[in-house]
């Protein structure tokens, strides 16, 4: 159900303004980075090594309100308005749970590594953390929007030697490029005749079904990253899976947010990450409707817009 | 298109009487696995950590003849009989590709370890190799005969704290057994009750695609070892996969038959694998009718039967 009016936008570097009762983590003066998912530190997946998805703090649409006591803390003239998953950052000010905040080192520039607070991070961890491509191996990633742009570059650290997009746009085309609308056969077919079987590694970052399906019969390890609507289906044939593929799902790449954003951050101050590439347009908060514009024109389509108070 | 007559059987330990010209690995007298699929050592799934697909042996259900000169080495009163999936055991002596060959350990008793040449190797497989379970995690086996057996004994080889066995057939039913019958909801929700959200890993050893799905909305990483029907479709929600699920399709559960499947037969010479509790028949050859009745009847359902010459 959508509820509005809701304050939207979930990726954001910011300073911690104040803190409520019980926060002891964090402190007036922390540089931070919200994330839509949350990490509690005490349940049975943040417990885990193998899942990120936080029984409290999980991405969760539906919730509109803060979860201590099912309010909202943002409002307009004495009304209330709705929280976007936990985040809410098309705004100057935010209240966000504790559980949802990346401690960042207080040298990193705001403005540069906001980008690492969802899709950058999404990117690079969908190829390191989950297709793990091996040094000379081939990538295709489906979907060449910045969260794709970054997997591919991704591949490039990894030492990929072949790295494919394929996207319906041709004018978002890099790398060696493959577009499906070129081929009478499947694109993944097109692929395999292209790698001698097919390509080691695939991640997938459109949220078109058929993408996944192509990604996965694309063979080897296929990483699915981008959000499906809830009533599509995904079909192959089990003879594809018992051909050795494999198809993995992710859930922000496996980042537990607390304990591993602040790495990536890490990442970009050592230089080993370069987040600069990835913005084209700066836009003043003031002008946040010419960010939408752009990105509905496709200009926005590979660039982080990053919003200044 | 199926081509008889043919003589059936993959499974065997046996002995080489006689090497063809060019044949330097094998000599008379060495005790061999016959494999249903090869492995060439030159091709790139070869020479490739993550493949035992050989480009050149792989299994192939339509080969009726010697890939050497697409001739029978098979015939009765002077009438070819066609190969099967390059093996054809269900005989006293055959004719195999030196590629799909296991020379093993010669103090390894053949009528134990034959039944490694496929179905125990294969759990054992899919379980160790694939799904990879940790020390205290929960496994779900999907279909409890031979395949199963030796996943789920596998699991407990892996120090998993519960192994769920699901089948429908009641009286085969060990360890913690799960009969989706007695469910109105998917078997798998129901296991996902029992665990608080989902097993860690599980493993499908039937055919059925419908136990495929489940297994794979277990949670966690699901291995699917069973050879579904070509027609089939296997079909799930993409927030399935979102939600950090993972699907491996296997083929022979990544073990190369010459590089690996002799470090299995080593197993059993340490002790670490005891394959004795799945053989509860032992019929000679000339009754071996009386041992597909025996599996027909389903008595045979958890055994390998061995036979004799």
């Amino acid at each position: 159900m959508l509820i509005f009016p809701r304050i939207l936008g979930h990726e954001a570097g910011g300073v911690v303004e104040s803190v409520g009762e019980g926060v002891n983590d964090l402190r007036p003066g922390d540089h931070v980075l919200p994330v839509f998912t949350g990490e509690c530190k005490e349940c049975a997946h943040c417990m885990s090594e193998e899942s990120n998805m936080c029984d409290l703090l999980r991405i969760n649409t539906d919730r509109v309100v803060m979860l201590h006591d099912q309010k909202s803390r943002l409002s307009i003239n004495g009304k209330p308005i709705f929280h976007f998953v936990r985040t809410s950052t098309f705004s100057e000010y935010t209240v966000v749970h504790f559980g949802c905040l990346a401690k960042i080192n207080p040298l990193a520039p705001l403005d540069k590594v906001c980008v690492l607070s969802c899709g950058i991070s999404t990117g690079l961890g969908a190829t390191l953390n989950v297709a793990k491509p091996k040094k000379g191996s081939s990538v295709a990633v489906f979907g060449l929007g910045a969260v794709g742009l970054a997997a591919a570059e991704s591949a490039r650290i990894a030492g990929a030697s072949r790295i494919f997009s394929v996207d319906l746009n041709a004018n978002r085309f890099e790398l060696e490029f493959v577009n499906p609308k070129d081929y009478k056969k499947p694109v993944q077919e097109a692929i395999a005749e292209m790698t001698n079987g097919g390509v080691d590694r695939s991640v997938e970052c459109t949220d078109h079904v058929d993408a996944m399906i192509s990604a996965f019969e694309c063979w080897g390890v296929a990483v699915l990253v981008g959000v499906p609507h809830k009533d599509v289906v995904f079909k192959t044939s089990p003879m594809n899976v018992l051909n050795e593929r494999t198809l993995k799902g992710t859930f922000f790449e496996n980042y537990k947010p607390r304990s591993h954003i602040p790495s990536v951050v890490e990442k970009y101050m050592n230089k080993e990450l370069e987040v600069e590439k990835f913005i084209t347009h700066e836009v003043p908060f003031s002008e946040i409707n010419k960010a939408f514009d752009l990105m509905l024109k496709g200009e926005g389509l590979r660039c982080i817009i990053r919003m200044d108070a």
